[in-house]
């Protein structure tokens, strides 16, 4: 299968899952679970979970047993979307080419959304089952609530919106995007090896790549906010430098701000090594990454 | 030991768990630990993580094996309280008798606040380990999300808000009732006797036990908003009646509300029955909640 009929393929499993798995829009209190789903179905890249199945396909796992997992990450991403678009915080009128949660829904509900969908997220986690598997549910419960927490994305939006109109260095920068995006991306792909049962080696080799990926997709995504439109983005494009936020580009300038992002690839994909042939897929992943334009 | 005591001495055993377990202020960043310990450390009830501990007493398990569960308990609801007080929804200035999150910290940081709280309450379910125990980490991390999540906690802030200026019948205010405050203390409840390895009998009756007092909480709740002071509260009293919410003393009078709450929590005690004197502790802690007065 070619890489655009992967991705779209995985993509259609991910979000089938979601739909019979998310509570139905019908369900009592109604405007909350249109909510969650404006917010879940808007059309995202679905990153976190594909990068999740792929994982878990090179460890030999390509089972519709992931998906639990894959789902979890994508509420789990979806819900920070939804807080940090918040006026209160970067205040965003569009995502993913949508009016934004509060746009539509009002801030009390995008709050309240958000705040359903981490939950989901865990109870989604718990649905994992797998036999003679070294990681239980205790693992993939604290990894995802470690990566969701204070040290992690949150503490990433935190800085983030306390750097604003701050210059930062370039370690400040690379200290918000390791917990803002990176953590969670990382998880991602911990999550496909441990439910393909990764031995100890198999998964410090995922954590290197999904360390140095989840860095990339920041560098590309700051990129992307300069040089793309907002139409090509689906969300507010030169959101960073209107409200004064740091970016690579801002502090290394475009050239080397792209050639910082190929050197993290190709650190990601260097980690792969050990799987051989096996991770085609994640490599193919990651150039896609890095040359994509949304 | 008398029941203050017990009850002075199980807060000490949650908060010194949660001084120990919570991120300290100094770990960066320094705002948002700062926020989530304002919050945690404002001088509650200590309410659900006590029912748990004593839950779990009442089946034989009086360790501190328990007190992960009750720390994951307390961070969970204070996470509620403090997106319930944000400006978007109940726009509550005091709380637990301190300025509430968003007015020392500011919207965005308390938002996150919240949801770093959430976050770390599924990481310390995990922290619970019980040998031989018939339910494991999966069981009590679901249990957390469904009660957490958009059909118990959250759907009831969402049926409260949208309830606000309306005319409710009892059985909906009831079904608010039900998801914003029964849930959570019914899984409070349960959380214990599962850490004391209840069979289903006993889980099923102390079930029973946390949901009527649960209900019996909010009655007594909204008691205590029409006839105390904002000092004896500790938030702002009065506040139902001032944005039109649905009340028990509204829709049934003080009287025939402090019946229901006297009716409820002896349906409560009478499902203890089948714990003889083990649920002595039990009871005097709904006797007390009946009675209680802030």
């Amino acid at each position: 299968m070619d890489l655009k009929s992967y991705l779209s393929n995985s993509c259609q499993r991910v979000d089938d899952w979601l739909d019979t798995n998310l509570p139905a829009e019908a369900q009592v209190p109604v405007s909350l679970h249109k909510a969650m789903r404006h917010s879940v179905f808007a059309g995202g890249k679905r990153l976190r979970p594909v990068l999740c199945l792929a994982a878990a396909e090179a460890l030999g796992n390509s089972t519709d047993d992931v998906l639990p997992l894959a789902g979890a990450l994508e509420c789990l991403h979806t819900f920070t979307l939804i807080h940090d678009d918040l006026p209160c915080m970067d205040d965003d009128d569009f995502r993913r080419g949508k009016p934004t949660c509060h746009k539509v829904y009002g801030e009390a509900v995008a709050v309240l959304a958000g705040d359903a969908l981490q939950a989901v997220a865990f109870e989604m986690v718990c649905r994992f089952k797998s036999e003679h598997n070294p990681y239980d549910a205790a693992d993939f419960t604290t990894e995802l609530a470690i990566a969701a927490g204070s040290l992690n994305v949150v503490a990433g939006q935190v800085m983030d919106l306390e750097g604003e109109g701050r210059d930062l260095s370039f370690d400040e920068l690379r200290a918000i995007h390791l917990r803002k995006t990176a953590s969670l991306l990382c998880t991602s792909i911990r999550f496909g090896a441990m439910a393909g049962k990764a031995d100890p080696a198999q998964l410090e080799a995922m954590t290197t790549f999904g360390h140095s990926l989840g860095l990339a997709f920041q560098v590309i995504d700051d990129i992307l906010d300069t040089t793309q439109t907002t139409e090509q983005l689906g969300k507010t494009a030169g959101k960073d430098e209107a409200v004064g936020k740091a970016t690579y580009p801002a502090i290394l300038g475009l050239e080397a701000s792209r050639a910082e992002a190929q050197r993290l690839t190709a650190d990601a994909k260097a980690a792969l090594s050990i799987f051989g042939d096996q991770a085609q897929r994640l490599n193919e992943i990651a150039d896609y990454m890095l040359d994509r334009d949304y």
